[in-house]
């Protein structure tokens, strides 16, 4: 089994981009990604992708990005994970490099969905959840959500206000992301002032949608000494719908894939110098801490309140926006999360540069914890 | 890169399965590979399927068959390629355990489609053309196929009922297989009674869609000496429009994984003991005959014609019926000609066994031949 290393990052911004389909956004952040490698040809093409079956009408996505970069006759496929997508494409191209199989892999997320009503988005992403048994009976993935943060508030006795520092510090790092969707820091108040969507998920415990698309280019290590490595890649599923799991406040699946993960690098969480945690919604940002090992049951929010996700606390977190503010385009996501931690352990990160950054981890989340896969990467 | 081997098959018989959802298809298939393996843990799953997002409403399909499995821990994944998902998911299986990082995967393919109406189904099937430069014509996914078939008769000379023995060949084979949908014979007369579905496409010449699902169980070979092994396995993409290629009557991907896919496994065409091919249409069949190796250019009919596709002819193919009579759940599919190339191998194939079947080749074609996933298995 080889390592893999990270040799290009490609990223279009997220927003609303009227002006690019499905095919555009995909090829840019390829064409990105292998340019920044100096690579013009792929042996094999992984794409992480939620909607574009019913929103773009593409059930073919794999093939209809590789024919769009150029690249005839290399293999490709669309993964799909809901929300996880893309962290599973990223997932299957290095297994793809270390089976050897192949040399030079592109991963790529991408997500165009603001072509599409709010009632044909809305319906696409509750497909995360459980048609037959959680969406008949009239939840949308909001109120899933909702479910889930008003249970650890009763079970752990925070009130509304203590999510705050979860969107506080995300917009204030989206702030400096060229990339991310906003740019613009909030305050407390603001966070409180958010008018609710599904209590008690406000305006600003949920994070937004949009379009866009983020690409790596991998590698055997061995062929690139200088680059970023993969030294831990973990996927593990829980049950599909939260009802069946024996604690709803548990990410069981973040806790597995998180420990397989520091098991193949050999290290630990307080060795982990930044974590793109996937703050789909806030209550999903403390679960993930605590499931993945940065705090104990219940104490998430505490470690946000405290300011250890901060640049510079014990363990920063959505370093360039997050979901929250970066944005999140559904399956593209994992991917922006793992640019992004690239770009940081490169030194690449401007002004969200976190000082000093050697170990970075991403976790990325399909549904409420169903698919959770989660990379640890290296600087060189 | 470690040698693979099939240690389970399982299947569902193909037909409107009005008692089971699409988990239960998937779970009924992979609980079968699993019991035929004696295996009642795996390390990861993957899933083909074409259209749970929009026709089942279901957008987490590997970790909601895992949920359903027990495989709670484990990866999960779908792969998406239209008709060529189950192709392509097993690629990545076979990957997966070439790769060393897991030993025991399951490969699913599933497909749950009458349940939906025929409208939603074609619009769903047209997922597999280019939504923005095919479908934005008008066409679907038959008509397109239309077309093809249309320029091959033109070029080379055929009338419509020179392409009956596939569909004879077809009813004949799947007339002995228990999982198949139609299992009754149809002659030549029969053939040319069909009504035209979109010129010269009859109904005969259109494979059924259906609910199904078939899955495999993979272990590293040298686990399992006595169980058949994958020699080949390759998968390339051509442009996604036919409009696009140099040669609209000429199957490149399909060239490209076969000749790849043949090397590997150090064979020629002419060992090749029976070819699961994919007969949508019988154009399609043609033209898979042509690019794999087996006949000339502008040949593959001529060679069905000669009764050189039956069992006991020089490259038996569809010996279970294919998609034509056995149906085409549609992301279903690859694991189906897998499940039937594997029993052919291991002598299980019944009143349709081909006699001394030591080499099976299968082809499963996503779209008009965009994703093309070949693999070559061979008796232990």
């Amino acid at each position: 089994m080889r390592e893999v290393a990270i040799v290009g990052v490609g990223q279009t911004q997220v927003r609303e981009h009227w002006d690019m389909s499905v095919r555009d956004l995909a090829v840019a952040a390829g064409r990105g990604a292998m340019a920044d490698a100096g690579i013009d040809r792929v042996d094999a093409i992984y794409v992480g992708n939620m909607t574009s079956g019913s929103l773009n009408q593409q059930r073919q996505l794999g093939a209809l990005v590789a024919d769009y970069l150029g690249q005839w006759g290399v293999e490709a496929v669309k993964l799909e994970a809901a929300c996880g997508s893309a962290g599973s494409a990223m997932r299957q191209g290095i297994i793809a490099v270390a089976s050897g199989m192949v040399e030079k892999v592109l991963v790529i997320g991408v997500e165009k969905m603001t072509e599409s009503s709010g009632r044909e988005i809305t319906a696409a992403l509750t497909g995360a959840a459980d048609a037959d048994y959680e969406v008949i009976h009239g939840v949308s993935f909001v109120s899933l959500n909702a479910l889930v943060m008003r249970r650890y508030m009763h079970e752990y006795g925070y009130e509304h206000g203590d999510f705050a520092p979860f969107a506080v510090n995300a917009h204030a790092n989206g702030a400096k992301n060229p990339n991310a969707l906003f740019r613009r820091a909030i305050s407390q108040e603001v966070y409180e002032s958010g008018r609710m969507v599904a209590e008690p998920v406000s305006l600003f415990d949920a994070s937004p949608i949009g379009d866009g698309a983020a690409a790596l280019m991998l590698v055997p290590a061995d062929k690139a000494p200088e680059a970023v490595r993969v030294t831990g890649s973990a996927s593990a599923i829980d049950t599909l719908g939260i009802h069946d799991r024996e604690d709803p406040i548990w990410l069981s699946a973040a806790q597995k894939s998180a420990a397989k993960a520091f098991g193949q690098a050999g290290v630990w969480p307080e060795d982990i110098d930044l974590f793109e945690l996937h703050d789909a919604f806030s209550i999903m940002a403390a679960l993930s801490l605590e499931a993945a090992g940065f705090a104990e049951r219940g104490q998430g929010v505490r470690l946000a309140q405290e300011g250890e996700i901060l640049p510079g606390g014990r363990i920063p977190i959505a370093t360039m926006g997050g979901l929250k503010a970066r944005g999140h385009p559904v399956g593209a996501t994992g991917l922006y999360q793992l640019a992004e931690a690239t770009l940081q352990l490169r030194g690449d990160a401007g002004e969200a540069q976190i000082d000093g950054a050697n170990l970075a981890m991403t976790q990325n989340i399909g549904g409420s914890g169903a698919t959770v896969v989660t990379h640890i990467l290296k600087k060189a």
